[in-house]
């Protein structure tokens, strides 16, 4: 077989295909295999036309057909059927070839396999694909890890097939070493579930507070999205609302059941920050809304629990508490940003990737779920500050938080007292207002834990770490020496 | 050397010397033994007129020295010391042998060595011991995983060494096999953080609302005490809050640094909350509060961020506000029970353990840090209704909820006015408004997954799985064959 592929996939379910198909469209010479022969033929037959395709039906044609150094993208199930591929295809490939893993990879797995690669001199790429089966056809956000040199011989394909932002710019770039990649497509998709759940509350503060149908809430939604919520989210999300169901003509959303489902990157942002010591509870109360409303039989027993119910509001105070809670939205939704791009800088400090946060922003700007125009603010916040303690810091951001503020308060401590259930606004509000606190009872808890544990504790006033002799005369002890 | 100890302790440093020698007090002979003989000398010569020890100076005396089947005990520090320890033992033991680890170890490597060891017939306790080193000397609360027949040979030592509840009840049972132990010790440092951070809530709350001073809010703590938040965390929290630092005459809580330090247990649960999908929003809200109170960068860089400054009420206002701060802490508190033990129970099933929660209540009345006449009424839940599906089912708890949610509203839509960072408090409320609410927006979540990434969805009104063709026609297909 002669080397003639520029590039190959391996594994041609829907979104190794899809991204097969942009390659080719894009002009490069695509190498496609597959495990069972049909989804190749199946490929090459229906869209054979789209560009120029070199079916491979071994992994040693697939191999061989590949120009050096070979570039494979693999696009199998992450785990198992991952490690799997690489091992199938490893032993046939040469130093300085390159593997590259379009998969929902842990981080870790690929920090692993990077390593592993690396010792046998082959790249390891994981790489990071945002934008579903639409996106890796016709432009996703690409968010490639692995070595600077892997990244220079990806770059003209990844550039020409990525989604591109208004101003042009390719949705790709090279994240950082190793694992990067994919640790930011993770922290991506747990900002989506954050993003995700606070337009949910919105939406039900919106159906119970403001009395709104779900056609109304899906013209204000789209009002929203002419300004700075302007998003991908924001604007499917008045597509659901306004859509009615054909087989009963009730809304759309009053005929779903009401069980959010969930595929596991949101839970692994959260256990992840949890090891890195970074709050994300905006991601947390997002994974944990999703798995309560799954809990059928408990929520089944826990209907009749005492609490009030909303009293809608007349026209005027409506149209006055829905302007209050695209504040609160937003507010909650910046907040939910600060926390999510925080993982990024400490994930990157852990694991000294040196990823620039602005560009991360800039990826996101097109291709994937999150896609905003307020990502454009995020990448010029960096961009203006790259030692930017949090995009809180930000002066136009906590401009706006001013502004916000009020309504926030006020949609929140609303939400409480009508009943409506609003963790991810309240989780914001509790964190903004913690941040900003000038005194935590995180003294106490130090009180606390030296009471009961002999923990010690630090003084505001001086250097050291103490013990109070609780259990004797109360005097207080240096114990550092 | 003579097998003349009924039980061997291996590990000196404070909790294992405590627990030797709480051993030795109620009777037994206790074999001692120390990687460095200083600590089981310095036993011996401190302690040794105290009961019955017999000091081994090395791996081989200390396992002869123990009727059998031979009991020791591990105490030294989780992770590879464990294994360590365990490896130099396990080749001197016989079958029938117990190896009882009486340290924080994470449940599923307790799993890993408990199945290990039982393929080499020997039992592995994992025991959870709480209570700290006053615990393990005078009683602490004690957690045993493991077989049953390990139990039956522990049981008469444990029962005499443990605390003892009001009741006289020791607090030790058989909590289940394997890792049974270890997750509720896990869980119950779990709940340690939700309830130590809802009760600073609640002081920061009596300090910026009311305006109260830690005097004052001491005895308000100590007036709890009195009533159903009667427990050992509201008790020191008022010692804790009357104290004054000798160095300069304040209050000691305004003088210690406030960033609160953790070691991870917490930090544990929620992980392992998530891989359960059982949402514990009160237990992540407090791992997360320390996290931040941590960041002082951060925090240096937020202060100026907008928000009011809380205006102190008066007096008669105040002490309204103080009742109904505790209701408002009784009734998370209720909250993060329920989450707690909803884990535990969703762990049981998960691997099979059929822990009662009852029990494990009831084991908690004495000796740990949780101790509370509060779990007297949650065994009693339990033993009322064993299949309750919540605490929040019981009749008399929700009917507690039912009194005291107006003032939980109150005080937590008041926080969010003032400006008074209330996480867990919140988070438990949108919990509680979650589970009975009789629609929740998850509907809408499904409906934008669908949207975006084909997920599918489920309807209310019938079986299936369904999607819309959303690019298309908007037309509903079934999936599911």
């Amino acid at each position: 077989m002669d080397a003639t592929a520029q590039i190959g996939v391996t594994g041609l379910a829907v979104m190794g295909r899809n991204l097969a198909r942009n390659l080719a469209r894009n002009g490069f010479t695509v190498a496609v295999h597959n495990r069972s022969e049909a989804r190749t033929r199946d490929l090459v037959d229906g869209f054979g036309d789209e560009g120029s395709f070199v079916p491979a039906y071994s992994a040693e044609d697939f191999v061989a057909s590949l120009e050096r150094p070979r570039r494979l993208v693999v696009m199998v199930k992450a785990g198992g059927p991952t490690d799997a591929v690489i091992e199938e295809f490893a032993p046939l490939l040469e130093e300085g070839d390159v593997i590259v893993d379009g998969g929902n990879a842990h981080f870790l797995d690929t920090r692993r396999r990077e390593a592993e690669l690396r010792e046998r001199g082959i790249h390891f790429v994981g790489a990071g694909v945002s934008g579903g089966e639409e996106g890796a056809l016709n432009g996703p956000s690409i968010m490639p890890g692995g070595s600077a040199e892997s990244y220079r011989s990806l770059a003209p394909m990844l550039e020409r097939i990525a989604a591109r932002a208004p101003d042009g710019a390719a949705c790709v770039s090279h994240v950082g070493p190793d694992g990067a990649g994919h640790f930011v497509k993770m922290v991506h998709n747990g900002i989506e579930y954050a993003d995700m759940q606070l337009i949910a509350e919105a939406y039900q503060l919106l159906r119970s507070v403001a009395g709104y149908s779900p056609e109304r809430i899906a013209q204000t939604f789209r009002s929203w999205n002419t300004g700075r919520l302007d998003s991908y989210l924001i604007e499917i999300t008045a597509e659901v609302l306004a859509h009615r169901d054909g087989a009963t003509g009730e809304p759309f959303v009053d005929v779903v059941q009401d069980r959010a489902e969930q595929k596991g990157t949101g839970r692994w942002t959260v256990q992840t920050a949890l090891d890195l010591g970074v709050p994300v509870p905006g991601i947390a109360e997002a994974v944990f809304a999703r798995s309560l409303s799954g809990g059928a039989e408990l929520r089944e027993a826990s209907r009749a629990l005492p609490g009030p119910v909303p009293e809608p509001l007349g026209e005027e105070e409506a149209a006055r508490f829905a302007d209050r809670v695209e504040q609160a939205l937003y507010a909650s939704k910046l907040v939910s940003y600060t926390q999510g791009f925080l993982q990024i800088t400490a994930g990157s400090a852990e694991y000294g990737w040196d990823v620039d946060p602005g560009a991360v922003a800039a990826l996101w700007r097109a291709g994937c779920i999150i896609r905003a125009v307020f990502l454009d603010r995020v990448r010029d916040a960096y961009a203006a500050r790259p030692d930017l303690p949090s995009l809180l810091s930000d002066d136009a951001f906590a401009e706006e938080m001013g502004r916000a503020q009020g309504d926030w308060r006020h949609v929140v401590a609303t939400a409480a007292a009508q009943g409506v259930p609003t963790p991810g606004f309240s989780a914001a509000l509790a964190y903004y207002d913690a941040l900003r606190a000038e005194r935590l009872p995180a003294a106490l808890v130090q009180g606390q834990r030296d009471y009961f544990g002999a923990h010690t504790y630090r003084r505001a006033d001086r250097e050291g770490v103490f013990h109070t002799l609780w259990a004797g005369d109360r005097s207080e002890e240096r114990v550092d020496g």
